[in-house]
């Protein structure tokens, strides 16, 4: 798993505050890191508009995240981001989170997306504008 | 899975700036609340003292985070933890974020701990104290 | 400045997240206390009512905060808040930050709270019923 | 007040997770920014060894900020720093953030600074090590 992996990448400067008084920075930080390059993501996809109405929205369904090494202030990260399995009304995110210019991995984890009709509340299947979408960015 | 399941609980009062522009708690402050409530149960533990050096201390492993419900503010939550099994040099834990007063789940998750030497950077296996009270909070 | 002086008072629990790196609760969180307060003060003032159409909202102008006390995990705190002035278009807060059950008073300062109309992006004049809404809570 | 007029900058790039349920940047996220270039001027000026002994380390005694923009992410942005006063325990700092390439002020402020001796719990006088490195790097 290298950065050369991943078509869409978020850079990340860790700020001073992301640590924790154990003196490096907290572990669920990670987790914003993840959420920036998940944004960054719906944009390389156009998602808002290839989920075909403004009510059609996605929803984080869940998260897992590995924790591979410490992370201290100051440091400047890269997030790859990429699709690695389309379902019926959900897609499933593999990110991993580089230290820049290095092939260091720091974490890496999965998060998987649900579309919602926020109008009734309720999961829906993935348009075919946003599958096409995500199998022309990754391929999967 | 009740409130009543667990010894350890850690009651939460969610505030408005946990809401991130979606206008629901973000996802990764859920992250913040399973924090809380894993080092309540490391003083339950009495974890610093039962690692048995002050070098031997706890470090997050994983996370895995499941999103039953949107939850806005103002709200009242308990978040329950336990242990579901010790290993060689690590302990899961069970993370349950319930709305106070009712049964009904907002999240939920895991979070697997080592304990590390930080003088050498490595894992060490669980001391026999670190073992009994685990075993006697959670009867695992 | 005692916490009787406040009609208007948010319970705070300080989560272990809340501490930075130097092992204290982080100047910044501060912040997040005062925005509680100041959210709970809106709610007693019934501020969207009284602000009188959807697109009058309050933004905030300006804050000042002096750090008394050095506060650590874990801890419950009581934020009092009153109103000290009603200008043209703003009104002015004091907030103070109090250890609960001690009138320790770890941090306090101020916000300038302006109204704005979000369809022209101005301020405009505090309705007649907003000003009597904040004076007849703080007698200001 | 243009970005020219600073020698310490840090650059932020604005997360998502910045934003809260208004959809703009949190008021007090830009805390945060100011807490991140304060950072770098401590970096700049050598503070930690220029306080003279590791117990002599600075707190932040308060902090001023005026919001003069909505700012909504992706943004990226230039905060500058510089020290205004030097006092007999403390230096005074103005802060301004910019929009990166823009002479657009977004917000700014002003911190003050102790040093304290965290041994006995006062603030102490400024050595001359640290008046000079304040003296030479903004000419106050």
């Amino acid at each position: 798993m290298v950065l050369s992996d991943f078509k869409v990448i978020a850079p990340i400067t860790v700020r001073w505050g992301d640590m924790d008084s154990y003196g490096h920075v907290n572990n669920g930080v990670f987790f914003t890191y993840f959420e920036e390059a998940r944004l960054k993501y719906f944009l390389a996809l156009d998602l808002y508009k290839n989920a075909g109405h403004p009510d059609h929205r996605p929803a984080l369904a869940s998260v897992t995240i590995n924790f591979r090494k410490q992370l201290h202030w100051p440091a400047d990260l890269e997030v790859g981001i990429r699709a690695t399995k389309i379902g019926n009304s959900s897609f499933s995110l593999e990110h991993v989170v580089f230290r820049a210019g290095l092939e260091e991995v720091i974490a890496d984890g999965t998060s998987v997306v649900v579309l919602v009709d926020y109008a009734i509340g309720k999961a829906i299947s993935l348009p075919d504008a946003l599958r096409d979408a995500i199998r022309s960015l990754d391929g999967v």
